[in-house]
């Protein structure tokens, strides 16, 4: 069965993303800092094609996020431009040409827009009518490979809420951000149970995975 | 050196109670189920007097908790007996007639009460000349051992954001209150870093011991 998994970084006090979100602070003030653990990996450079770095604990975690994933869901503030309409001019994301996914990538929006094909394999599709939609296009397009949920937390957290996540796996750094976006919020009553499977204690970052419980 | 060192069970979203504390829910609605992993323990069971149990990855942290503590410092809502004055019949803790403790601990309070010593070698101080004149009483009767701070949240809050606590283990547990005590709130401009030290997966929560930097 295509599971539906979230890998993100959260700090000690919840955040996946710092206050004041702009094009020049995209995860808000400080929140670069929660990446500091995952940008001088070595599986990290090789998958935004570059050379060197270092091997950890958290090296296998890393390259664990794309093992078996054929599409990817994100909310619209994850992929960026703003809010509102698209525009004469497009936001083409924050990737570059080729960005890292190599997979078709569901874009959560209340504004409709052609497909974004870009290099290595991405294609970004708009959609409108819901997370639920959006989930069955991803898992069509996965072909029975799982479904990975880039963020951000208001995407997450719709998704938790509905109970329509399997996995989630919690990157948590010793970090204080003070504000920005809290991953565990506005989850309603929703109902659901998750037990621990794997713990990763790596340099600087605890990694616990979590399913859901039946799942 | 002596250490203030916390110990406390969190929420996969950030809580140390549920919402709604009250005489017949201390822990709030909900709030119980943060400690499921931790009553069925022997080293538990053994602390309250009860004899049986199980021995899992968790014993050692729990058993962990007591080593080289010479006294400790806990809020008035931890203590219990609700705010304000403490009356004609004053509550005397939520512990019985020999609470787990067996060191001098000092509660954190506004209003001005005798000591009041409990069997076992428990006697309950009450300060009311702030966090760090608690500490400070707390350092002398711990004769160079370790000072622990019981919670709950607030009282957790006030020494980190001053800078004053040198150690705390985060018990993860994978349970949402969505509503409560939230452990790292309200830390202001808090300039605190800490360092990831241990981290131990037990059955059904992660144990992570982060200290702070420099300490």
């Amino acid at each position: 069965m295509s599971k539906l998994r979230l890998n993100i970084t959260m700090s000690l006090d919840g955040y996946v993303a710092g206050p004041d979100q702009s094009e020049e602070n995209p995860l808000g003030v400080g929140g670069e800092e929660l990446h500091e653990w995952v940008v001088p990996l070595r599986a990290f450079r090789e998958a935004h094609g570059r050379e060197g770095g270092e091997v950890n604990a958290s090296s296998a975690v890393v390259e664990g996020w794309t093992e078996n994933i054929g599409a990817t869901v994100m909310g619209r503030n994850m992929f960026g431009g703003g809010p509102g309409p698209w525009g004469e001019d497009p936001w083409r994301g924050w990737w570059g040409d080729d960005p890292p996914f190599h997979v078709p990538v569901f874009v959560l929006t209340h504004h409709e827009r052609e497909p974004l094909e870009m290099q290595g394999g991405t294609t970004f599709h708009f959609v409108t009518d819901g997370i639920e939609s959006a989930l069955t296009h991803a898992r069509e397009a996965a072909e029975g490979k799982d479904v990975s949920l880039g963020g951000g937390a208001q995407a997450a957290q719709q998704y938790l809420a509905a109970g329509l996540l399997d996995e989630m796996e919690i990157s948590v750094v010793p970090l204080f951000l003070g504000g920005g976006s809290r991953l565990f919020d506005n989850l309603g009553d929703a109902d659901v149970a998750f037990g621990q499977v794997r713990v990763v204690d790596a340099p600087g970052v605890t990694h616990i995975t979590y399913r859901v419980a039946g799942g």
